[in-house]
């Protein structure tokens, strides 16, 4: 669909969030639609096209350059697997090598250029792929896949060799066109797409994609659990198709239920962002292991693959922004994405858990660690607890959790207790953890919870707790079922059972950002460059003057030489006034005795003048003169800024200002384009956030005002994206509601 | 050896910390050896005797009473399978029912009074075993296990009931003393201590203690994946022993490596500290899944077992003053547990990680998880690379994580590699995920690290990635193996292993702080109990000097009732000076605008002492008059305090003072009896720890001072625990280091 036309939104979907995108659609910006070509204000692209990787998936025809038949040779496996695959997908194959007649059979061509036909897809086994990209263009080949190792993973030649092979695929890209050139798997990957996947197993599929091919193997291996997988994408070191086109285009297949993706790095941020944000206009749900928690890690995954890994709280932010749901485990992984790919969005978006089980215990605890993951677990009514009561004796606790003691399971009881609580509308998942398999009772209740499942969209999960996992309930009746979730623990099962809720939540409510992101500058934009100074620190009162410029308050103030001007500036801005001193270079400014506050008279004015000077000519720090400012009351403090990220560029972080923001570190972080939602939940996200609703009597503060500043903070990163590299405003007064926010002191640095 | 006799602590055994217990001698205090009536000074036992389970576990002679071989009864399964258990023990058994002549072949007595001799131990299979108690006592049986429910764990009724039974056995004991005296298991409980147990099973066992019985299944069927159990102590209702009898029991056990527990409640705080306090002497690690993270959770387990849950962070610091392992799910449980009985301490305390993998992703993945999770995971040395560089390419990182690229574990390098990493005396756990199962590699991989781990005292742990865990690489070489450690996730073993390191640090460290528990009022008490107001509040002024009576320092201060005389106060205090309205019922002081600072002259002394009796009339707060204090220089503002916990009595706390403790509840807490070495690393737990080290160029505070106070504070919780509630010293100003700490305000209930 690369390069397809754009159709444009109706106002239904764009309410509901969810774009039509099979229909190729794109997304539309205020009513206009989103073109390839179209940039935000910072110059990134606002689109992505999807490559039409049914041909790479599904090819009609396929050569392999490299071919063997030759007893030992390692490419003669590889060769006899992709016979084997292109049986199966009903592709036509073609080996090519320079010094064979044939290979197992079929007949070989000496080089691509003798192809008997146009192929779709090339299997390259040479340990240089570069010098086949041209032919392989001039061919109209529209896929290849190159093996070879050696490239960034082993360091700066093999990157160089790499970005070789990169810019050779973007020559023929610029000449063929993005919708017929070639396009380039690899290097560094293997046969994994073309594995023999399972064709009998029902239900929506995983979608696989990984950096390294290893790491995929447990996903795999999922199918011999019954669940099943659709594609797997090996992508490598990436150096034309990345994660993102897997992601773009598995979203848009109609058998993925959920892509699951194990990430080394990201090659290009803005692209994986697009890639995401199409996943959540089709409510497809990501589920990602993303390497790099820590430095350590970092370091090895850099080595492994050769890309950027950026700072984790970013990526950790950007995926929350676009409901990509990160895990650490493949565990995680696989019990997440497994649950995501199968289940119905809640009905009614009840998000209502009720545990069942024969065991007080086990439900006790179940519930304990639910609750304290967030999971909501309602008591189930009066009327429902008699109902259950029928059949479950007097004595048990049937609230939720509820306990069978055991007994009703093993007749005909079981069936009903399911159907009973499956039927109340307050509960929209139903879990059961069988702690210990008892045949005559655990196997009865495997049968019916599969039973029960077929006859409801609500959500049942299992948790087989035996660490066995032969018993034939697990194994034949649960594994049997594509209705019924089955984890083999109470972690893996609550964390897979939050992120549906949420993830429910999220693509109900989700609006892309991309749609509102602004593509040209305001009219603040002119002013705010006049301001800049390349390469420069600004001097607080030329900071101050940026924030202004895109309408965030600063305190009256007025930047003064003399003690006389001082006196006058005071009186225009009014006592009682705050002074500092004020210099490019000047940081640290109260340590260092250079701000005075509460000035109430000329003569104090005066005198702080030549106190100021003095001490800053004695401390050696060059001033361009005090800053008479107006004194603002007290609210609460706090940090907004902006920084780089070396993959998203620039990113706008809120605080806690003071104690909190330094020793806690107590901030949260957002990737532009955002919208109001976002900037609103970044607060939710601080520890410290209820300084905000006001502690020990204070008033609440004004949470608009700030949401609005960090709005115009993301504006000013966006648009001076080239110019400014770092912003702070520190601290933020924000005043009680309805008062507005006042940035008492700010800095900025330019490119 | 319940009541046995107590033996003197050598001067050897006192500096490792370990305790010969299984010899019989019981701590000492102060070179004095403890006594089963030992008690601290609040009254508090500093000693718990081990009830001599042995006749428990492995009777000589049993008793069935309610015993049945007719078809049909549920007495008759389990009189079956007590049959078959005494078999395998060896016990003689007797059935005991009113109108059988024979059950099962054997003799039936009609009552115990009746029985052929004097037998070890009577299972009650009878509704209601209370009658049967005074019979059992008299005839000599050592312990009783009743089967029957219906009470605690019911309702009030039913915790009546078994108020009646326990009191019972407290008699029987009274009468008999606790050397002989009848002890009960139950009610509510089960068979699970006379399953039958695999004895074909090598390495340390794990010994299981279960609240609910079925929450020990999966445990239990550890069994069949070659991890060895010994016994199941099934608690149930706890009448009368308790989890704490069967840690204190297995902790002496010589096979027993390991003890797992899964407790809903607990019966007494003491008696557990008491347990794991003589399981951390002998070093033998507590591993503990406790319900009651949240309300929720707790609530239900209340309704199941009819006990107290504590405040759950004051069972978290409980359980790690004593080295014990909390972890949530039963799967970690079981991983943990199993670690933990089988790993040999670090030889030489080496806690570096060594990482192994055949694929640098997964060794990649595995380091940041395992590096975020705090292991240590140092980079091997240049030779050790060198070395490991002769069987794996050059280009393949071999730092750590080594990545061998698959190959070499194909032939023989794979040994030489796995050796090569073990021989390193950096590396004191290797660990090697096996991502996915591809048999040319992996059977031989695993097979290598079993050997491997026969000639090695160091730990080696292998993960097995495939969900599937059929395949024989895994059932059979690697749980065949009693020396390697096999997880299905990287986050288990993480936990594990780090569980495994950290017991290792605590064993070797640890010193109970029962030996230096105080037993006599310090000169302090005095003075401090004429303070007491029973029933009520204290004043600041009378909660200061009850600080001053402990050795806290406060400020200087004088109470005054006239404007005069807070003139004549202030000449003594000094200028400037800190006027408070003062009260008992006074809180919220400084929004009330009670509090005044800095006063630097007789006339603002004066004016203030009216402004601030003027105001408590106002706001009609009866006052006792107005404190006049020294102005206490800045420093790092805390909070201490003792709070009283259901579970453990009186609990220190130490927080961040001012927005901290309030907003983000930033405190860490103790339950005495603890020494300095805990009252220091509360203060690591702190969030805002950092404060306290100095930020901002601020002198770091006087750690020293601080960790005075809270041990000051210990001793007054303690001495004066039947008359002191509630304390709260807030905020303490800790001053930079050296100049001490000051408590500014407080505030004392009186029980």
């Amino acid at each position: 669909m690369l390069g397809s036309t754009h159709g444009t939104l109706t106002t239904d979907s764009r309410r509901t969030g969810v774009v039509a995108c099979g229909g190729q659609p794109a997304p539309a910006v205020h009513g206009r639609p989103a073109a390839t070509d179209d940039l935000d204000v910072s110059g990134r692209p606002l689109y992505a096209g999807v490559p039409d990787l049914d041909r790479f998936f599904r090819p009609e025809s396929v050569a392999v350059v490299g071919a063997s038949d030759a007893e030992g040779r390692p490419n003669t496996g590889i060769t006899r697997q992709l016979l084997a695959w292109a049986g199966r997908v009903g592709a036509r194959l073609h080996p090519v090598h320079p010094a064979r007649e044939s290979v197992f059979g079929l007949p070989c061509v000496p080089s691509v250029t003798d192809l008997p036909e146009q192929v779709d897809l090339a299997v390259l086994l040479v340990a240089d792929p570069l010098p086949l990209i041209e032919q392989l263009a001039d061919a109209k080949v529209r896929f290849a896949v190159a093996f070879a190792s050696g490239f960034a993973e082993t360091g700066a030649e093999g990157a160089a060799a790499q970005e070789r092979l990169a810019e050779a695929v973007r020559r023929s890209l610029r000449r063929s066109g993005p919708r017929s050139g070639l396009r380039l798997l690899g290097p560094n990957t293997n046969l994994n797409a073309f594995e023999e996947f399972r064709d009998d197993l029902e239900g929506p599929a995983i979608a696989l994609i990984t950096q390294s091919g290893h790491q995929g193997r447990p996903l795999f291996a999922l199918q011999e659990l019954g669940i099943r997988l659709s594609h797997w994408a090996p992508t490598g070191n990436e150096a034309d198709l990345e994660s993102a086109d897997f992601i773009s285009y598995f979203a848009e297949r109609p058998e993925v239920g959920a892509i699951a993706c194990y990430l080394e790095g990201l090659k290009d941020g803005r692209s994986f962002l697009l890639a995401a944000d199409r996943a959540a206009r089709r409510g497809v749900p990501v589920v990602a292991v993303k390497v790099g928690r820590t430095g350590a890690g970092a370091r090895t995954a850099a080595s492994h693959t050769g890309k950027l890994t950026g700072a984790d709280a970013v990526v950790d932010a950007a995926m929350r922004q676009y409901g990509v749901v990160r895990v650490d485990g493949l565990d995680e992984l696989q019990d997440t994405a497994a649950l995501l790919a199968r289940a119905r969005p809640p009905a009614g978006s009840c998000d209502g858990v009720a545990v069942y089980s024969i065991s007080g215990g086990t439900g006790a605890h179940f519930c304990d660690l639910a609750t304290e993951a967030g999971l909501r677990l309602p008591a189930l009514s009066a009327a429902k607890q008699a109902e259950l009561h029928r059949w479950i004796p007097e004595y048990l606790d049937v609230t939720n959790p509820v306990d069978n003691g055991g007994h009703p399971v093993g007749d005909w009881r079981g069936r009903r207790i399911i159907d009973a609580i499956l039927a109340d509308p307050a509960v929209g998942v139903l879990v059961c953890p069988i702690t210990g398999p008892f045949p005559p009772m655990s196997d009865r209740l495997a049968r019916d919870l599969v039973d029960a499942a077929e006859e409801t969209d609500k959500l049942v999960c299992v948790v087989w707790g035996s660490p066995v996992g032969t018993e034939s309930a697990y194994r034949e009746t649960l594994l049997g079922s594509s209705r019924v979730a089955t984890f083999r623990t109470f972690a893996n099962c609550i964390t897979a059972v939050r992120a549906h809720l949420d993830h429910a939540r999220f693509a109900a409510a989700y609006r892309s950002p991309f749609d509102e992101a602004p593509r040209t500058p305001s009219p603040s934009f002119r002013k705010a460059q006049a301001l800049m100074r390349p390469g420069s620190r600004l001097s607080e009162h030329a900071a101050k003057q940026l924030l202004r410029a895109y309408g965030i308050r600063v305190p009256r103030e007025q930047l003064v030489t003399s003690a006389a001007a001082a006196v006058r500036a005071a009186g225009l801005v009014g006592y009682p006034v705050v002074m500092k001193a004020s210099g490019a270079r000047l940081a640290h400014k109260t340590e260092l005795g250079l701000v005075r506050i509460g000035l109430t008279s000329a003569s104090q004015v005066r005198d702080t003048y030549r106190e100021l000077t003095d001490t800053a000519r004695y401390e050696d720090v060059p001033l361009d003169g005090v800053l008479v400012c107006q004194m603002v009351e007290p609210g609460v403090e706090m940090v907004v800024g902006v920084a780089q990220d070396d993959l998203f560029g620039p990113t706008v972080t809120v605080g806690l200002g003071g104690v909190l923001v330094e020793v806690l570190r107590d901030t949260a972080v957002r990737v532009p384009p955002f919208g109001e939602e976002q900037a609103r939940s970044m607060l939710d996200e601080l520890r410290g956030r209820a300084l905000l609703d006001g502690v020990r009597g204070r008033p609440p503060a004004d949470l608009d005002a700030l949401v609005e500043v960090v709005l115009r903070v993301q504006r000013m990163a966006l648009e001076l994206d080239g110019d400014l590299s770092e912003l702070d405003i520190n601290p933020l007064m924000v005043l009680p509601r309805g008062q507005g926010a006042v940035a008492l002191d700010a800095l900025a640095v330019c490119r």
